[in-house]
């Protein structure tokens, strides 16, 4: 499972003062944790700064690869915000995402090509949200075929099925497993990606419903996830899936995560 | 889902000593904690008593049925305990389990005719075991087929593709998975179940391995399952399990679950 850690958002209260005060011991130090605790990328959310959201994002991607090699996920629907932070990116970025709204596609698909970044294509259109699978499945497709046709790398894809609370339609899950597995039949070099805690909106005890339904987009394919590796139950349970989905070769990150103590939460 | 509940088994020492000294209250105590968590069937095993194995098994359902009104499951591969429990059962036992090994299956049959029993049909054989997916769903068709032919109805049959341990075979999971699917598709009335346990043998901390492949198999379409309700953690993944796969019109369950402080072990 590719993990892209997702602590650095704005939007948590801590970070927030992090960014603040240019806190640059503090961000590294949040980066860090989530490297070693799995991340391969460190996703970067300045979203709530608004107005600075460029500049902060641009120095978050400095600070943090200042001292760490580590590429980062910039998490941002601003151009300006992601041409900032991807001019001081080093290696190839992550960029968190790309959709089929024409303004926002015309915007950040040149500069993908130009710094020849990896990219989250969430399944929406100016037409709005999938209401099902198949819409999702219909809309990423165009997006896909989009980015191909434009150069992108088929390995450099990540779609985003867009997560919808069960709390308002019982089929959300569903349709999320459902366009994780066509997604992957259609394009079989393009990863899927998504977050997990949209789905437990307006519910109790999300946390459980967000592991739960991490596994459940395991079992149906997906290979890549945004969440926050230091959760230690919600790891365990995602080195439990690979070893039971048959992605992890004699079971050895398995054994190892029990080893160093991190399967205990379970 | 249904619950086989499946604490009433010898092979666990306080249940050896329970029937041993054939403490009444105390195996209704066992069944009714079943009933009240969740459980639709109670599963009573007592192989390991060996010779007493049918006058204990005879026992324990005039015990638990003469004091809770639940079916049972009939856990046994010795026809003549089988014989000796559905005579005292009172409305459809589960029978667990027949298989494709002609000596079994003949003397199994008219039991379960003769009671009207529900039956688990184990996907093996003469040949032994099934080595993949393909071979478990070849084994448990011609179960189906001929159980169908003998006049048993689809929804009295619950198939269980039979659960390897991963650690022995990496693609032991995602075989169980692929099995469900397939005869689910092929036998739309027929039910599916299957125990956790198997597939951690071997590993340390089986019960997360069990957790989270309790989720695996809803994902793929599980109906039925064998496991002890009294396992708040597993009994909540499911729950969530439930709501996330649109098996829980409005959350209600899940919401019931979590105002009886049955979410909080998430």
């Amino acid at each position: 499972m590719l993990i892209v850690g997702e602590r650095i958002n704005s939007s948590r209260a801590a970070i927030a003062e992090l960014l603040a005060r240019r806190d640059e011991a503090g961000v590294v130090r949040e980066a860090g944790r989530q490297v070693e605790a799995g991340a391969r990328y460190i996703d970067v959310n300045a979203g709530t700064f608004v107005s600075d959201e460029p500049e902060l994002l641009a120095w978050l991607v400095e600070t943090i690869q200042g001292a760490l090699d580590v590429p980062l996920c910039i998490d941002s629907p601003n151009p300006a915000a992601v041409r900032a932070a991807l001019e001081k990116h080093r290696g190839r970025a992550l960029v968190n995402s790309i959709t089929g709204e024409e303004g926002r596609f015309a915007e950040l698909l040149p500069l993908i090509k130009e710094h020849g970044s990896a990219v989250v294509a969430l399944c929406l259109d100016d037409a709005g949200m999938p209401a099902d699978a198949d819409q999702a499945v219909a809309k990423g497709s165009r997006l896909v075929d989009r980015l191909l046709a434009a150069g992108v790398a088929a390995g450099d894809i990540f779609v985003d099925p867009v997560v919808r609370p069960v709390s308002t339609d019982g089929r959300a899950g569903l349709a999320v497993a459902d366009t994780i597995r066509a997604i992957r039949q259609k394009y079989p070099g393009v990863h899927t990606i998504c977050g997990l805690s949209n789905i437990s909106f307006g519910l109790p005890e999300r946390r459980l419903l967000n592991r739960a339904f991490l596994v459940v987009t395991m079992a149906a394919g997906l290979d890549s996830v945004i969440l926050d590796p230091l959760d230690s139950k919600l790891m365990a349970l995602l080195r439990a899936a690979e070893a039971l989905l048959g992605r992890d070769e004699y079971c050895a990150r398995y054994l190892r995560a029990y080893r160093d103590g991190k399967l205990s939460a379970g």
